[in-house]
């Protein structure tokens, strides 16, 4: 694994951690072909890079410099950039995006841009943020981490904060597996998404008005892998399909759920346990599934309604009509 | 509305804005009754807390300090922390807690606290924000935000993040409802939520191995509101219920939808137009629903799955059997 460089706090106070973020003005605007690098350089003027800092930059002038900018409205481009719709309610369209990302409007921006014109992600927010750190490492020596942003909404609470789509150099779960606390308990299961705390904390810093798109973090070199050590990138946090419980908005995976099962679709995510589904089963049909094989026998509940369950429990459901009324045949996928 | 301080950036060099974070060591373990404005204090010695400052505490200490620890298990102590299951797979179960928080495990946690015990969440955070803040000011003079944190997972995204589970004296979306970019574009629906950001920059600076329960957060005076305005609390950032597209994981939406329709219980969520309904009546039967009244009527589809779609549609369903075949009436729930 990555060595790390030795932890600036260390450097500080001894009986206290501090970090600093600074977000320099004065960057003008970012137009196709720019040089982020220098940009960033020119901002910070006299205060310069250290080891283990980290730079933060906006994936808005990230694109921009990249010319992901075009004429049009979100609308236009929505389809573009979209794998498949995870809820929708009147004009509002959460998406999962070509880059994975769960995002009203798939991230596309219409705001600190041209009218008429929109932003739309990076097209590798990952690969942008290791050429900004290999910049910046060979004109100023330093080594640095790097974390590229975007603003989201979240399930659950109001308001959006800003996540970490693109990074380079930089642990993006903290990881404490194998620690324990001060009081010997486990900490298995805590995994501090650091990349995306450090990108809320720059918003903090530079405001949502776009005259300061970079930030610096200082304070957490630990979190910063060697020169040439990239590290998984932002990426790696986002879910693969298919393992998140809220991969579809309630109302979408109800509807998901009755077509996929009469159309004989795939089932969407990781099977559920044979008593998992057969709990689901009795609680809405009122009738306790009978083993069946590897699988469960229902009779006489409606089959559409045991097939719907089957779909979305991740089961394959076979309607049985060999006998007198309506049996359904429930199978793990593996069979 | 809330006079706010002059912005202390504009102490700071006019070109950057800039924040510190700083975490002090030397917390002594927190027992019931313990003074957290005391503990704070001491904690941050020759550092004096300024007009302006963010105080960030752990929801862990703030419990600590009210005596909400208990011994047993989390699994013991979750149904009485839990209004209802949002999802669970196998041994995870994530609920909408009795604060309203979608959390694993009601935010129950077991780490960093005697083992054989648990620590709960505070009974009211945004008041014990309110208490922190109004003795900080009793004891120093000095008016300070003060934001209670906790550590949560996401939807979407792998590891967790901090979030304000309680703050007092602090803007907790920042709006810029009415502002425009330096193009002229509106900033309609960009509201940051900057109690969240903070949790995640003081989370940032503190870690979590339970050594650094408080944080002060320097250079966002303007989001702190004067003395005796304690502001809307974290609490106004939680969605209420029925109108997250997520409130339910996906399976459990299918299981919600196919049991609420089959026991004639009240829809979940917001209705949708009768437009959203007939889509997706259509999409997943395959036939399309005539107009009716009001509502929607259905022929020849299964009065199960029609059900199902009209609850999960938030809309009411009636099955009429006076003609030949499967009928189905759908009325929004105002008939």
């Amino acid at each position: 694994m990555s060595g790390r460089p030795e932890n600036e706090q260390s450097a500080g106070s001894a009986n206290r951690s501090a970090i600093t973020v600074t977000a320099p003005e004065g960057t003008p605007e970012v137009r196709k072909g720019d040089d982020l690098a220098a940009l960033l350089l020119t901002a910070l003027g006299a205060e310069e890079l250290s080891d283990g800092d980290v730079v933060v930059v906006t994936s808005k002038v990230v694109s921009k410099a990249e010319g992901n900018v075009r004429e049009g409205t979100r609308e236009d481009a929505l389809p573009g950039e979209t794998v498949r719709v995870v809820a929708r309610r009147g004009p509002t369209q959460i998406v999962r995006s070509r880059l994975g990302l769960t995002m009203a409007a798939a991230g596309i921006d219409a705001s600190n841009v041209e009218a008429g014109h929109i932003v739309l992600l990076p097209l590798d927010p990952d690969a942008s943020a290791r050429t900004l750190r290999a910049t910046l490492r060979d004109r100023t020596g330093v080594n640095v981490g790097v974390v590229i942003t975007d603003t989201a909404g979240r399930a659950w609470r109001d308001g959006q904060t800003d996540i970490a789509i693109g990074a380079a150099g930089l642990e993006v779960l903290e990881s404490f597996a194998g620690q324990v606390d001060a009081y010997g308990n486990d900490l298995v299961v805590t995994a501090p998404a650091v990349v995306d705390e450090i990108a809320s904390a720059a918003e903090i810093s530079q405001g949502k008005l776009g005259a300061r798109p970079f930030a610096v973090l200082r304070g957490r070199a630990d979190l910063v892998r060697e020169p040439g050590d990239d590290g998984p990138g932002a990426s790696a946090l986002i879910r693969p399909e298919g393992s998140d419980f809220f991969g579809f908005g309630a109302r979408e995976a109800v509807v998901r759920a009755l077509k996929g099962a009469a159309a004989d679709q795939a089932p969407f995510g990781a099977p559920a346990s044979v008593e998992e589904l057969a709990a689901a089963v009795t609680e809405v049909t009122g009738i306790a599934p009978i083993p069946h094989g590897d699988g469960l026998r229902v009779d006489d509940a409606d089959p559409a309604v045991v097939a719907a369950l089957a779909f979305a429990h991740g089961w394959r459901c076979e309607r049985d009509d060999t006998n007198l009324g309506a049996t359904s045949l429930l199978q793990p996928m593996t069979a």
